[in-house]
């Protein structure tokens, strides 16, 4: 067991799974811009650390993530953007490069993972909250569990790129029902429209999202996975299956030359556990990656 | 309470809700070229009305819209289409640019509409109907709904835009078998296949939608909504969720600087109902649109 | 009755249904390149045959497909790729526009197609089996049917372009956890995921393929649908619905001039069985294709 001292959150690996846990508890963990580099940090470890297989993100408390925190907090609130540019008119230029929308670089750190992440959404999962688990690869909620796409109900805009992750996991009609009234559902409403995978009792979570891990972690090889996760992300946008086919192409016959493969096909002819050998700080193919990744920060 | 009066639709408003009721009861409102352009002529009614905050389509009678109308009108039939471009070499010019559905005019102009746009659908929807409401936010059927995508059935293909918009609330699968097989089917398959989002006995759908409609209205920001509404229909066809922080960035920060934001906050806090200061008629931020919406027309 | 022989495939045409069964029973139809090339041969039969109107795909035996046969077959395997180029330092160059993953042909020629495709899926369906499939249009499983994109737990990757095809089937969240778990699952999961649109009897599955592809043949204009196909694949990935608008207007004024749309209208009124003249292999409508198909072999 390992873990790292941050202010906002807790990082533990432990058998193969880092669990990030927001750690505000007392604010339902809302975010704060520390938060928003410290999770950006703990996704740094996770991508650098071979014996991290997976993630699985929580939040201590009652609560998953309240959102942003609207309460002043001695660092500099989300909204404040004191030095947001002029234009020489002297009205503030809101379209300027450098204004970005902190909860965009989790989710947009997120998009670069090369890792599982799994959402275990413990408790109330609003705003940026409701934001984040869209830009995770699997989401189980605790029966307590409540989600609000609230933005619309503040008077701001839905955030940390949910207007393209959102949909990406429910469908545009969902997520224009959920946004459009801001309203907060529950778990069975969250599962009914495809927002989360399962629902389980409150002191099962953790552990239903740990054996979901552990069924990644003691049956696949790690760089499979690595590519894996970002060919399903990256490549429907194309507008053409080629695009996949291509990438494909260098991927199975890359891969198929590699160690792991003989030890896919000979645990699975001798009806055994795989140890792959390959590692993805060391192992990716040269063609990973294939895309040029836009700079968020 | 206010009303337009058309020929082939009742315009009314009330309560903040535009109810468009598709108005040729005695041919379950099949649609004419004189319908396209009055249901266009309503949605910029629509938007540039601030006391118009969501929008209801529905039927008058026991049909929803049974497509278009293949009799004899007077006015030019849909399918008339006499005066298609010829090539020089005679043939006719299917391909020319001024050759285009009507029915794509509703459908594009909904794509552009300010204000979430709810389909309460209470009888057969067929055709064009059909394809009319998958280019709204969101699908009530009555119990006796019938739909039916039956281009296939008629020899000609969908259309209204149908093929890019039937997918994206469906998905590809379901879309190509209601498609291929022109099949026309119930509520109960509709809700199944996700089209609508919830059935009701005929008697209490027009309530149930208002109530929807009440819910946006008496919670959000309009210029929320607004931006909301294209941000989550537009970007999800972007490549890359970087293109999602680009806009929500100046959204989250700009509108976070408004009195609707103040008011969200301070409505939360107090517990009460929010009374948003601004209106989509002259407070949009000055980044919308930050597309270049094509021609249809 | 019609029928091809081939080596690894049974190909019959019976009352306008094409049905090719894989036929290797002995090894769960695990597919060999020569199986690749047969089955883009016989698809290369339906598109040239106007009495073809659909296609079943299913397997002898047992099984549907197991995926790429991992044993030595005579034929080169589809690992070996013992030619893929060197590049000057003399590592092998996996990027090279030579190297195509053969799982690939089928899905990328399937994409052309112009007949429905139906998969009816009576047993193990994994690896480039379960690839396969999403490239079809509809889906139907036995009782009996596994499902496993088992890539990763074999040190490979998702093949034959899938990672494009199934989040367009299924989305992208269902997509990830299938591939990055590599989990073998049943009929039942693969129906609450979205998968097949149905389970049916061991004994029942291919008359239930029939039926849906009689409902296609006896009610729809073949044109119609090979328009259809290739509308609703394609056209959704278009970054807005002016894209479709521009095709379904040649569309729908091209045939609704055809004999085809005289049949249409005409049979629906009398209440009778359609008729439809014109034939996929004379009469699609001179701006199809709209695209320009990549090659892929």
């Amino acid at each position: 067991m390992r873990a790292k001292e941050f202010d906002c959150l807790n990082y533990e690996v432990d058998s193969g799974v880092a669990t990030i846990t927001l750690n505000r508890p007392d604010k339902l963990n809302a975010m704060t811009p520390l938060m928003f580099r410290e999770f950006v940090e703990a996704l740094d470890l996770v991508d650098t650390d071979d014996d991290v297989r997976a993630v699985i993100v929580t939040g201590a408390g009652k609560g998953f993530c309240a959102g942003a925190d609207l309460t002043p907090t001695g660092d500099s609130s989300p909204f404040a953007a004191d030095e947001i540019p002029k234009r020489e008119d002297g009205t503030t230029d809101y379209s300027h490069e450098s204004v970005r929308d902190g909860g965009g670089f989790i989710t947009l750190r997120l998009y670069q993972c090369k890792k599982p992440v799994i959402a275990a959404i413990n408790g109330a999962c609003v705003g940026a909250g409701a934001s984040m688990i869209v830009a995770m690869d699997i989401r189980l909620a605790s029966e307590k569990a409540k989600f609000g796409y609230v933005f619309a109900r503040r008077g701001i805009v839905p955030e940390s790129a949910s207007a393209w992750f959102l949909p990406q996991i429910v469908g545009r009609a969902q997520a224009l029902e959920w946004c459009m009234t801001g309203r907060v559902f529950t778990a069975g409403e969250a599962l009914a429209g495809g927002l989360v995978r399962s629902i389980h009792p409150a002191d099962e979570l953790l552990q239903a999202a740990r054996e979901l891990a552990m069924e990644i972690i003691e049956n696949t090889a790690p760089v499979s996975v690595a590519l894996t996760r970002h060919m399903l992300w990256r490549l429907p946008s194309a507008d053409h299956p080629m695009a996949a086919h291509q990438i494909d192409s260098r991927g199975v016959f890359s891969r198929s030359k590699s160690t792991d493969a003989a030890e896919g096909v000979s645990s699975f002819l001798e009806k055994r556990a795989p140890q792959y050998p390959n590692a993805v700080s060391t192992d990716m193919p040269d063609f990973f990656p294939w895309w040029e990744e836009p700079d968020y920060q």
